[in-house]
Parts: structure tokens; sequence; C-alpha cells
């Protein structure tokens, strides 16, 4: 079975709309989805930003925001423009990276992604991860609680720095047998992939 | 008839296989392209850099060069690495931008593009130029003078500016309608864009 891993950071807009578009495509090919998320905040201070490049430079975030249009609609996705960007995504990606998360991370993803970028909702406050945790079913004080243990905290900002490792300088990102594609509009080559060598 | 504008920079690596590609892509579906040139220099330096993103920040770089092995690979264009990136692009940006170049501006800006990144040859070299010019039949010495009177240069000047005005930060952008499209994978997107408003 082929995997592909989806690294994603949740302050991320592209990252929204692959997050949805991701399953969709990958399960078409047969190709099995593993959900990384990573925190971009350490790699963008590692380049000398301390805000999201689309804040940096606002020729290219104009342009985000109106690519953002276009591809929502095209995906059927809504979008409300966050009143506040980027979102501190830190509380929810440590939830994210939780081992037990493993059956409903993806969805989670999802609901998280839905709220920052489809329903401007605050995905850096405590209750609102709560609420979507609440909404799959699940005991929100207690995942809250095992996400902030150390070993938990130390997992993602291990996986950050794999991200590094690995090259990854953006989100999304996709890796196929070692193989790095950026960008949602690059997952339909990511899934194609295959070593020619 | 739908009219494509192809905003391109000769030191840009996804301007050479858009450049190979455009024509191909908008003809197929009736739109007719026009072939503006400009120059990133300016606009990156109002950003802060002095050299190319792609070597400001080593990572991004890495992955462009991967990524460009993949694409030409796949549009079977040859690709050697340049041994100098980027390369000043300034005089064959000022012929592409004489009035009289209409007739063989497309596929001059080819040619160009041909040498530096298939071939890696200093495109920055009026003498290197000149040979591109003379090898589609065209008097080379005539149209380097011509290329560097004042109100040439001054046209160049005014194309750059223009492309800021219209929100332009990367190459290649196309433009139709409007409707701006940043990258060489965009170029389908921008060529199937009709406004639904």
């Amino acid at each position: 079975m082929r995997r592909l891993q989806f690294w994603f950071e949740f302050a991320s807009t592209y990252s929204y709309v692959a997050a949805f578009r991701v399953e969709r495509v990958a399960g078409a090919a047969g190709v099995t989805v593993d959900w990384k998320p990573f925190l971009l905040g350490p790699i963008f201070r590692d380049q000398g930003w301390n805000d999201s490049p689309f804040n940096v430079y606002p020729a290219k975030g104009r342009y985000m925001w109106r690519d953002m249009e276009r591809l929502c609609a095209a995906e059927g996705l809504p979008l409300k423009r966050p009143s506040q960007f980027p979102r501190n995504g830190l509380i929810a990606a440590r939830v994210a990276t939780l081992e037990e998360a493993a059956p409903w991370r993806a969805e989670f993803a999802r609901r998280i992604y839905a709220a920052n970028f489809g329903d401007d909702r605050d995905i850096g406050d405590p209750v609102l991860v709560g609420s979507v945790l609440g909404s799959l079913g699940l005991p929100a004080a207690e995942i809250l609680e095992a996400a902030h243990i150390r070993e938990n905290k130390e997992r993602l900002r291990l996986q950050t720095e794999e991200a590094v490792r690995l090259g990854i300088f953006g989100a999304p990102t996709f890796i196929v047998d070692g193989e790095l594609f950026w960008g949602n509009d690059r997952l339909e080559q990511a899934v194609a992939w295959r070593e020619h060598s």
C-alpha cells in the first residue's frame, strides 16, 4: 500500500483546502494518508519572519486571499476571511499530535480548519478546541490535559524538527516515497508520483 | 477573442517552463497570448531581497531545483542547472520590450530561456543575446542598439511599474480579464478562467 504524508499547519490557508481534498484524491488512487501536524512558526522565524509571509509581503497576501476565494468556490468550501490571521494553532496541533488521536485526527483537523477559515472562530482558544473535540463525541477535558503533558509537547517539537530535516519550508507539503511536493495545487502530482530512476 | 497576459522574467526558472507551455495551452482554448517582459529585481528589492528568494531561503531553493528536474522531465525540456543563478536578464528583457519585437518576441524569449536553463549560457552577455537574435535571422547589432535607447529602457521600467500596480510579485504571472494567477502550475486555471459574477 502506497502512503502519502500530509504535513499541515492549522494557521495555513492552503492547508485548509488540502485537508478537505487529500483523502478523496489519495483514496481514488489507493494511497493511504498519514496526517502530520507541525508548526510553521519556528520555521518562519529561522527565515527571519515573525509573522506570516502573507502579512510580511502585502502583494502576496492580497493575491493569496483572492486565490483562496476562487479555490474555495471551486471546491464548495466556505470561506470567511479570519478577523485575525494567522491564528495560533499550537493547542490544536498538540491535540492532533497525540498518539491516541489516530482514529479521529483527520476529522478533528478538518473541523479545526472549518472553524478557523469557514467560521472565523479563534482556534487558539482551548474552549473552541474543546468544543470541536466534544462535537466528535470525545472527552475534551481529558484530551486537552493529555495534549499538554511534556512528552506530547516534545512529540510536536520533534515532529517540527523532522519537517525541517525533510526540507519542509511551508504548508501544506506532501511526501511520497521521500519525494517532497509543496502546495495544495501539487496534491495530484504527489499522489501520481513514482520514482523513475 | 480572449487574451492572456503572460508576465515573465528571464531569470525565473518557472517562467522557463511556462514559456514553453503557454502557447500550446492557451491556443488549445482559443486564447491569444500577450508576452509581457518585466524585471523582478526592483520588485524583490522592495521586499527587502537583494537576491533570488531561492538563494535567500535555501530549503526553498533546494526544493525548487528538484521540482524543476521533475517538471522539465515531464515536459521534455532540457535542464542544466545554471552555474550562475539568477542571471541578469536586463538586456534580453530590453530586447523583448521593443515594439518591433512583436513578430518574434515569443520565439526570442524561448531561445533565451533555453540558453539560460537548458544550456547554462550567460544570458547577461550581449554577445549571447546577439547570437540568439542572429539565430532568428534578425539584425543583431541594430536591435541591440535600439534596445538601449532611452525610450525603450523607459518602456521596460514602465512595464515593471505596471506589473507592481497590477499586484504582480513573482513570475510567471498570468492575467485574464484582470484576474491574476501566479505560477506555472496555474496556467491551466488562468486559461479556463471566466468571471462568475
